[in-house]
């Protein structure tokens, strides 16, 4: 039996919306909202701002973490969404990023973390 | 020619020394001291315990982020050393991570994000 900790979903975003992308108000609410929509529990919010542009956002989580890192230049951010327990789904966090962002492409390579043969880790 | 924005190494870390996982000081001064390994700039750090045994901390870097989330109970730890910029080397955090957490084994993921082919992203 395989079992695991977390689900960590990296999330690569292209073609997405500049403005969205440098909007640090707009990131810490789409942070907010994923935390919602994937059933976890915020501890803290941090964004910030690069000059001239480009933002940073990480919602630390009683469930691990969300993180974005944002090139308007490139139309492109780096999304990690990463939870742990059986009621929360990184899955979920899709649809709110889909609304802010707006990507033209999503690549997603899911991730299990912590991952256990009959609940155990064994060295061999 | 490829161009990439981000290196990320997803570390599983097994066989870690339980007290350091379970310990909230000495896991904000690791994270601490990796961001300094790897010529990064603390922007925060954060840390929460939990109960009755557990400890998550994040470190927001100009240049991404560096995550923990730890499990004293199965002597684990999921790491992330996410840097961005041609003066940063995640790989340095490594030594710092194994003096602190001493994991018997580690697996390492090495990822890169924002993959451009000629420094730019085309829809295909």
């Amino acid at each position: 039996m395989l079992k695991y900790l977390g689900k960590h979903l990296i999330l690569e975003l292209w073609g997405c919306d500049p403005k969205a992308l440098d909007d640090e108000k707009g990131i810490e609410k789409m942070l907010v909202d994923c935390v919602e929509a994937c059933g976890a529990t915020l501890i803290c919010v941090r964004t910030h701002k690069f000059s001239p542009q480009g933002a940073t956002g990480v919602a630390v989580l009683a469930e691990s973490h969300i993180a974005i890192h944002t090139y308007p230049e490139y139309g492109y951010a780096a999304l990690d969404v990463f939870t742990c327990g059986e009621h929360t789904d990184p899955y979920k966090a899709l649809e709110v990023i889909r609304d802010f962002l707006k990507p033209k492409s999503i690549q997603i390579i899911d991730l299990k973390r912590g991952l256990m043969e009959n609940g155990t880790f064994e060295l061999k």
